[in-house]
């Protein structure tokens, strides 16, 4: 075995093993522009949708609606160049930092979250 | 009834019934830092956690492992000033901005996102 291949192996393993799954084998996955910040979507992953994302470096998760995995642009064009992706302390949560190209919601805004604010007190 | 206070049920009502909550009642939020942009943490919140959150200024979430309401610095003083919080598209997902006092993570890290980054194709 070529040593990239048994690294890669290794690390994927190392991961697996920090991961910790909901009832259904999944975890959230927090997506960001990872230049300006902003949260764009939550998605969620299992192993495969994060073996996925990191073999080819563009975001693909599973649809708990459709039960299928989802390359995140595939059929917008808006895909998701994946800069980087952490565990959180826990290893129940991903940050996916991305390179988001167009709008990220499906509804054709920005993000997900471009509704209103709430905020405390005047709620 | 006076107006400011029927303002608000009603406001209750309409996030009420935007919200999609999964299987135990809950909605993952997403905590980030209202003015650097960085994401803090992944926590939950059922619809009593989030109206003390708006009716209290200070984030309080769902503990899933001790199975209560749990006012985010109560016991280490890192509280979450919140300045916003905002649902997404599908109402299944909060983005709750906060100013975080002292580190978000209960391991003493920034954030709960401070372990290793993997990168796609080095992975």
């Amino acid at each position: 075995m070529d040593e990239s291949r048994a690294g890669r192996v290794a690390l994927d393993m190392d991961i697996a093993a920090k991961l910790k799954r909901n009832g259904e084998g999944l975890v959230p996955a927090v997506v960001q522009q990872y230049d300006s910040g902003e949260v764009l979507m939550l998605a969620w992953m299992d192993d495969e949708a994060l073996r996925r994302t990191l073999a080819t470096g563009r975001a693909t998760y599973w649809s708990r609606s459709r039960a299928e995995y989802w390359v995140k642009g595939e059929t917008s064009g808006n895909f998701q160049q994946v800069k980087s992706v952490a565990l959180d302390c826990d290893g129940d949560t991903l940050l996916v930092k991305v390179d988001q190209t167009g709008p990220a919601c499906h509804t054709g805004t920005h993000t997900c979250f471009d509704g209103r604010e709430l905020r405390p007190g005047t709620a």
